[in-house]
């Protein structure tokens, strides 16, 4: 798919999945494009785990609190490492932004479905923690998002985006010429 | 350009550019791509300003501690809103990197390079928020980054990147099959 193309066809889909698995070689290369993505001052603190295991999958879903994927074959947890950058500062969420959305990109190239789940996974419920520990995932890194893979059963609905006269200008705040 | 070819081949270049115009529709399916990456519930935080006006650019300029992408005939500003989303909790930093990541992937598939220049942009010296008044944005929108854009005067240096083994596992930490 060209990359303009797949940023266009790409979308956060809630439904249903075919039961097909996802074969390694796709959860790899998905794996790498997450890895391709900048990081600040090249730390490069977003790491990955693609759970396929069925026993280990059912044991994070029955941690969730929503039932976005859970039909999915396989899912990306994403870690990331709080690492301080450039003079103290952090950069790590601006890294994992990135490479989730080259996650998704990757997803989508290869004829999946997926949808970006961080919200209720990083709040006072601290389920990504549950679920870092059913991985065996070390306190230096948090599970901040999850995205399943997998055949959409159905086509999902879409967000409603802003018109790009309001998000996109030239030379000066709101001038669209 | 294949989306995976294109996460490949993007890389942060700071040498010197050509001094070739970008045409305005190359500036707008950049920022077209910046708006399609997903936001925490939709709120669609972050937004662009295309500066190709040269009087516009020589003044952003002039401001930089760092002399890279200033010989780039363009330049992406990008603007993030903290909004409060899911439960009072803030995605924009996510946002505008998923975004950012888009336009880098934009920018490389239509044959340009770019950085992503963010630590001394919003720094204690606040050159974003200087940057910002030049282009009339308003306090509600932070100016988190810019991005040079245009065509390469040379091949760049890549960064070194941890092995995937070191990133990049299959249902459990550090396993690797």
């Amino acid at each position: 798919m060209n990359t303009l193309e797949a940023m266009a066809a790409r979308y956060s889909y809630r439904g249903t999945y075919q039961n097909t698995p996802v074969p390694r070689e796709h959860l790899m290369k998905i794996m790498e494009a997450g890895c391709a993505a900048p990081s600040g001052c090249n730390l490069q603190t977003t790491s990955f785990i693609a759970v396929d295991d069925p026993e280990t999958l059912a044991r994070l879903h029955a941690l969730l609190r929503k039932p976005v994927g859970i039909t999915a074959p396989a899912m990306i947890c994403v870690l990331s490492q709080k690492l301080p950058s450039y003079h103290g500062r952090y950069y790590h969420v601006q890294d994992y932004g990135a490479a989730i959305e080259n996650i998704l990109l990757a997803i989508t190239d290869l004829g999946y479905a997926s949808c970006w789940v961080e919200g209720y996974v990083t709040d006072e419920h601290a389920i990504g923690r549950k679920m870092a520990d059913i991985l065996h995932v070390p306190e230096e890194y948090d599970l901040v998002a999850y995205l399943p893979v997998g055949i959409p059963a159905e086509e999902g609905p879409r967000v409603k985006k802003k018109p790009l006269t309001d998000r996109a200008w030239f030379n000066a705040f709101r001038k669209t010429q």
